[in-house]
């Protein structure tokens, strides 16, 4: 497992933008879109495939790298998204957690696939 | 910026789901559904909005801590995805931007914002 | 069933939005993210659900007209689209599966879950 | 225009996928997977864009045409639940826009870009 940080990773994702002269295309609408799209790519790979079928693409190399890259073209726009607008997302994550410990109680939750409004 | 490695912080992500037994939910087409729900919720805060519209949201505290939780909710769904079917999310993030700078040379793309296939 | 054109009910779409004056935010990438953001309500719906429980919800009344009200969303931003950008929405959807019946044809696609590039 | 009703067309996506023994793939969560990945290649025409080059696109025939591919294959999913689901899509619009029409009175939303709970 690779040791380092989202702030680390995170340079590497403003340095790729920024040689680029990509400031001017990446506002706040724009990154949203490109995480979104980006997402609809990772779920195209399962759509109209059984579970089965979806775990058996995954340890398919070729087909799992495929899906690696589409995770990857997420993570980079919630990364730059963080980067332009100054959001430490390590802490932000960790704070969503707290919140949703709150939301999703484990005895309540536990074994349940429900959403916390009507859990 | 938090320190944490993405391998860190996965942990938490991972102890959040087990304690509730979600594993059996956790497959790879629904988990690719909550990242693409919540990359919707996050732009949904950017819908019909002008660009200095959307700059303002994210100047006023309470809607950018609303912004941050959408980004984590992302964030949670591609760690949790990673974690579940054994992927380095940080060595292919840095294994696609190397791709990208392929498909992507600062020579033909700088300042443009046209899709690799069409450059 | 009823019996209106999609001609007809574009209309109600048009009136509802130009009576609140909403031209000036219907411009083609707010109307896409409307589509988009809609498209998400409706899969909420079935996230984390077995195929069997995503069928029970249809056969719950309230449930399924929620699931009727997403529905509709999607398909109000795509007459919107449409009406403001002088689609025939008929006849691109006719013209469009007359293009698949050449990517998908019948002795070839039968009975396969498979992406034409990979038939 | 095209003076069809969505029944009459209807009838076109149910022949389209009955001819290649598809409703074995046609379950709830896949025809909403559908809707949205097909919404994401919508949008993905504009992303980075600019709204006077949004329009620019629309403006030429050909990107035209793939933009209307793109709304086609959203509504093809939309028609195709909705045929699967006994679901009236035209009634449900109908009804949808009643509803919208009491969450976004005239006079509270005229020249608004608010969502109602925030009116």
């Amino acid at each position: 497992m690779s040791k380092k940080t989202i702030e680390e990773i995170t340079l590497n994702v403003q340095k790729f933008c920024e040689e680029r002269d990509w400031d001017q295309f990446h506002g706040p609408k724009d990154l949203a879109i490109g995480v979104i799209t980006e997402a609809s790519e990772l779920l195209e790979h399962f759509r109209f495939l059984s579970e089965e079928q979806a775990l058996e693409l995954l340890s398919n190399p070729q087909q799992k790298e495929e899906i690696e890259d589409e995770l990857s073209d997420v993570l980079f726009f919630l990364l730059r998204f963080s980067q332009r607008f100054d959001i430490d997302l390590t802490k932000a994550l960790l704070r969503k957690i707290e919140k949703s410990e709150r939301k999703y109680p484990v005895e309540k939750a536990k074994g349940k696939n429900t959403k916390y409004t009507k859990l």
